[in-house]
Formats: C-alpha cells, sequence, structure tokens
C-alpha cells in the first residue's frame, strides 16, 4: 500500500506526535481560551494553535510543494496537486470540558479529492487512519483493520450529530426525520464520531455547518473502512457544509432520501 | 485516611480489576444485547452482567456482612451497616456506540451516608476515587488530587446532561431555564460528566429519572473534590431521582433557585 501513495503513511505518524506534544500539554492542564466570534462560544487554546505550526512545519521541510490549509492561519498555495487539511484540535468543546473525545485531523488532499486521512486521539492513544481503500486503528491493543456494520435499516442505527440544537429552522425539519427513525442518538461527540463509523460502532453521522478541516481526513477513513460520506445533497464533502457520513451506500441512500423527503426511501428500508 | 476507612482503597481496585476483565472482553468487540424493556432501549450486555457477578463474589468473601445493591441482580441484605450500590457498566449506551465515556460504579453506602465510591474507565485507564473528604484520579499520567472549578457564575458554567430530550414536560421548562443560563451544554455522558465536574473540567450536571446504581458512587468522588450533590429539591442523593451536581456550594444554590424559578437566584448571581 505504501508505495502507491505519494506520502507514507509514517509521516503521518510523525505529525501526530508533533501534535500530540502541544496538545496533551494543554489537556485537563490549563487551557487559554480566547473567543473568536465574540457572540458565539469557539475556544481556540494555544494548543490548537502551537500543534498546527508544529504539523506545518514538518510539511513545509518534507513536502514543500504541497499547499496547506488549516483551521488557525493562513493557507499555503502549493505547487502540486497536493494539499493538506489540518484541524489540531476538532472537538474544542469536548477538549476545554475533559472529554477524552477530540482528535487531532491531518487529511491529504489530492487535487480535489481526499485521499488519505488521520484521526489521531492522542489522550486515549487512538490513531484512525485510512486511504479510501483500506483503514485501520492503532491503539494499545495494537493495531486492527476498521469495516463499517451492515446496518442497512435506519431503525436498527446508531446515529451521532455535534448537537440537535445546532441546525437552522428549514434543516431542523429535515435532521428531526432521521433522528425520529434510528435507534438511538448521540451528541457532542465531533471528529470522534465519524471514528465510530469506521470502527463499526456507529453508522451515521449528519451534521451541517462544517468546514473543509473539520471532515477533509475523515473521508478516506470512512471510505477505506467501507463508508460512504457525501453532502445532504449527495455531492463530495471535502469542502464541509451539509454533511452525511454513513456505514454503508444503502443505508446513505435512505438517510439521503429522509433528509430530502422523497419517498423512495420507504421502498429501500427493507 | 486509610486507617478510618471501613474499607482500604486498595479493595476497591480490586473490584475494578475484576469488573475490567469482563466488561473490556466485550468493549468494541462482540455486544450480545438484551432489551430489558421491549418498547424502550436500555440494553445490557454480558459484560454488565459478567462484571457485576465478579464484584458480588469478591464482597461476599471479604465483607460477608456487607449488603449489596446492583444494577443486574436482586439485592443482598446486610448484618452491617454498609451496602454496596453497583452499575457495572453505567453509559451502556456510550459502551454500545464504541464510546470511552462509560464507567464502572463502585459505591459503599454507611447507612443512608455515600462514604466510599470510585468510578473506572478500563479502556482509558481511569480511575477516579473519594471518600467525600478527598479524591484522586488514578491515570495513564500517575495519581493526581482531584480538586473543583472556583466558578461561581451559572452563565461560566460548563454543564452535561444525559440528554435534553429526556426531561418531562414539567421538567424540561426547569431544566431549559438552566441551560439557557450556562456558556456550554454536553450531552450523553452518564457518569463520565461527574468525573468530569471533580476533575475540574466541568461546574454542573443536571439530570432526572437517575437510579441509586446511577449515582451513589460518584458522590464520594465529587465531595471529595470540593462539589455538591443533592436532588433538584436539595434533599439527598443517594437514592437517585432528580439529580444536581456542582462544582461547589455556591454555584449549587444558584442551580437550585434556577430550577425552582426563585427570584433570589439573581441576587446570587455576582
Amino acid at each position: 500500500m505504501t508505495s502507491s501513495m505519494p506520502v507514507p503513511y509514517a509521516f503521518f505518524d510523525v505529525l501526530a506526535d508533533a501534535a500530540e506534544k502541544q496538545t496533551l500539554r494543554h489537556f485537563r492542564i490549563n487551557i487559554a481560551i480566547d473567543n473568536k466570534e465574540p457572540d458565539d462560544f469557539d475556544p481556540v487554546t494555544d494548543g490548537d494553535r502551537n500543534a498546527e505550526t508544529a504539523i506545518r512545519e514538518l510539511i513545509t521541510q518534507s513536502y514543500p510543494t504541497h499547499g496547506i490549509h488549516g483551521e488557525e492561519f493562513d493557507d499555503v498555495v502549493g505547487t502540486s496537486p497536493f494539499t493538506w487539511v489540518l484541524d489540531p484540535i476538532d472537538g474544542t468543546r469536548a477538549f476545554i470540558s475533559g472529554l477524552p473525545v477530540w482528535g487531532t485531523l491531518i487529511g491529504l488532499l489530492q487535487n480535489d479529492r481526499a485521499i488519505i486521512g488521520m484521526m489521531a486521539q492522542p489522550y486515549t492513544g487512538e490513531r484512525y487512519f485510512g486511504n479510501g481503500s483500506q483503514s485501520w486503528l492503532q491503539d494499545k491493543n495494537g493495531t486492527r483493520r476498521l469495516k463499517t456494520r451492515d446496518c442497512f435499516d435506519l431503525h436498527d442505527a446508531i446515529m451521532a450529530t455535534t448537537s440537535p440544537k445546532l441546525f437552522k429552522a428549514q434543516e431542523n425539519d429535515a435532521y428531526e426525520r432521521v433522528e425520529s427513525c434510528v435507534k438511538l442518538a448521540r451528541y457532542g461527540l465531533d471528529c470522534y464520531a465519524y471514528a465510530m463509523v469506521a470502527l463499526g460502532y456507529m453508522d451515521c453521522v449528519v451534521e451541517s455547518g462544517l468546514k473543509a478541516v473539520d471532515i477533509a481526513a475523515l473521508i478516506p477513513i470512512i471510505e477505506g473502512a467501507g463508508g460512504v460520506v457525501t453532502t445532504w445533497d449527495g455531492e463530495p464533502a471535502h469542502n464541509g457544509g451539509q454533511i452525511v457520513a454513513s456505514a454503508n451506500a444503502r443505508l446513505h441512500q435512505i438517510i439521503l432520501d429522509t433528509l430530502s423527503n422523497r419517498a423512495g426511501s420507504r421502498l429501500l428500508r427493507t
């Protein structure tokens, strides 16, 4: 696998190691919180900024022709088809609450396609990694291949969303049509929910208002485990927006149909 | 400390070790889910039952005069003032979703007072422990004393609740009065939220419909870290019901006042 990849797996580990040194210094220790938007609660920590700086330096050293798009700093425009998409602490609300369900997101785009991604949770020691064809979890128990679940009925599905209160009025009806069908809904997870879909323990994530940095790294992990990630309209997800991630194509179509209220969804629910 | 305790700390570790062998065998591996109540989603796993059996055997061997009240099996009536209150997997919804925010709850009552408690999260390797006077977290980074946060204004508080959709109509208004004031609300955490209050990273938990096994073990941990746990009416919490846990007595009173819509709460918000 590694030979056909434009960047080896080991380099993602190097980046995650560098990020971890910065983020763990601040997790459950001492956080300076700035509000980027005074009227909206959006905490950014020193750990976030320092981790992104560390990752950017390593990328620039090893891949000077690559572009970089990160949460915290200005874009670097590359001279190759490759662009890194970075969010050092996805799930800042979990982070400041002491919860180990945030993650460091490191994604690589080739032109407009998310081809490799890692989600690292340094406190638990988990690293989820995928290249669109295969995905793995490396944790204290070793390394295992990831496989999404064979859940083909929304009524059997475990769903996640950041918060059911985040949807705007017109979106909320669509979202509630899905949530009202699922077996169980979980809130407050951000990237960790997508990792659980890849791991085969959740079946779908339905969110809106995502940025590219929130989702790009997760696409190759979900796809490599057998899942599907698109916008609510079925378009490519790497730029963010309204996002659905599902354990498989059949469940994904049911969710898209339910969101858009297409009658066809009933036929698919076997 | 240990000398004045009717049961040494080390015995709680023995119980948590025994429970962990059973719960981790099922976490993210292979779960047989039974529905105790067919119309309500309440998963119970083999891990839950096997862990409680293991804990009960050890208690009966070492403390044959103690009573036992657990989630999964019938009560053992003791001949001493001491009763163990057990929930091997608190947060079964998190457990079946692959999320490491469930916990094993082991509490000890002396007559009607919760005097010692442990919350253990075996995947992350965390053990929160308190005796009402002092509390600690033991994790991969070592052992640290726990201290709740000096948060005295609800507008600065991070709050948790299992789900904002669990409250009944009349409770919901009271709950929403609190949530509408806080800086940040987190959902889906069960016992892990109480641990975060003791750790000083969350400031309050507001819930209803708790059972004794959901809360008894957590009371000495919160209290030992400087926090307060009561019912919404300010009564002892060890039997469950409508529960508030707060980082300190001043914040606690503000929350009780806000829940009951007493005007005095405004005076206390300095």
